[in-house]
């Protein structure tokens, strides 16, 4: 319980479910998931990486994404982290993945691209941007289960121009349908 | 500009654009892009509608979709809707489109789904909820343009099984990539 800001559970006229309110201002914090856009960039056969600069996980290595903004679609979200996290152009050519972590109310679309022109560095939330091959990806030094699970959807369609986007993982909060 | 609740735009600590905060309690809202998800719903040939009983497009006919809540995956918000839409119980095959309409923040996630067992009914946000060949479907008085697509998206992809989910038809926003 914080003493400032929207704090009090109430349900809004017209609503069915309690909103976080401020009795200060009468301020309804409508909170709704928000969706995280990403994507698995690969030249020739090497996957892009980047090796976080900031909490949480920082050291560790993730795909280029972050949460939507206002008046942007996932397509340009996804090319604006690509630009903001590895000063990376990118072309985006299918949709990999839908993945879902309710517990934390977020939802990831993460596409499969390719540079769009030559180059990348680390950008300010990224200690450094690296490609690897398949085998020299950092398995034990992964951010996020996400970004393993999008890697293994990029290599099994490798091959594939039309395919259906995954999902999480059998097990993993919502079974392939 | 209101005088109540967020409402001065500021760069937050950390931050690298301006958030609406409130100058009375501190509270900042971040706003994100909204997350709608629904379902394309058939039986048999035909496809399942519902006339809106509240506004926007009051009258007029829509999908069961609605904004995810949250710890919500999308597929659960489907669900969700056509119970509170339409009194369906629906099963889910296919992510059949993922379209965007930044102008308003928003982003929709339509899935391809069968009723999961008989019935339906209108419930308390619709006027009546019935099922249309696809030659009487009431195309003057559908209510938004994604509703159009993701009917048109159900057609195109009736005989298959793997598929990419569609987006925006060309020229609307973004083009299919």
């Amino acid at each position: 319980m914080t003493d400032q800001g929207p704090r009090i559970l109430t349900i809004p006229a017209g609503d069915d479910r309690e909103r976080l309110t401020c009795p200060d201002c009468g301020f309804v914090a409508y909170e709704n998931p928000k969706m995280v856009a990403g994507s698995v960039v690969s030249v020739d056969e090497r996957i892009m990486l980047c090796r976080r600069a900031i909490e949480p996980r920082k050291g560790f290595w993730t795909l280029p994404a972050g949460f939507l903004e206002l008046n942007e679609t996932p397509e340009e979200g996804a090319r604006r982290e690509a630009w903001e996290e590895a000063r990376a152009r990118i072309s985006i050519n299918a949709l990999l993945a839908v993945y879902s972590v309710p517990r934390i109310s977020q939802v990831q679309l993460i596409y499969r691209a390719t540079l769009a022109e030559p180059g990348f560095e680390a950008g300010p939330e990224s200690l450094e941007v690296a490609l690897f091959t398949w085998a020299d990806i950092p398995w034990n030094e992964i951010a996020f289960p996400s970004v393993r699970w999008a890697l293994d959807e990029y290599k099994a369609r490798l091959n594939q121009t039309v395919f259906a986007p995954g999902v999480n993982p059998p097990g993993m909060v919502v079974d392939r349908f």
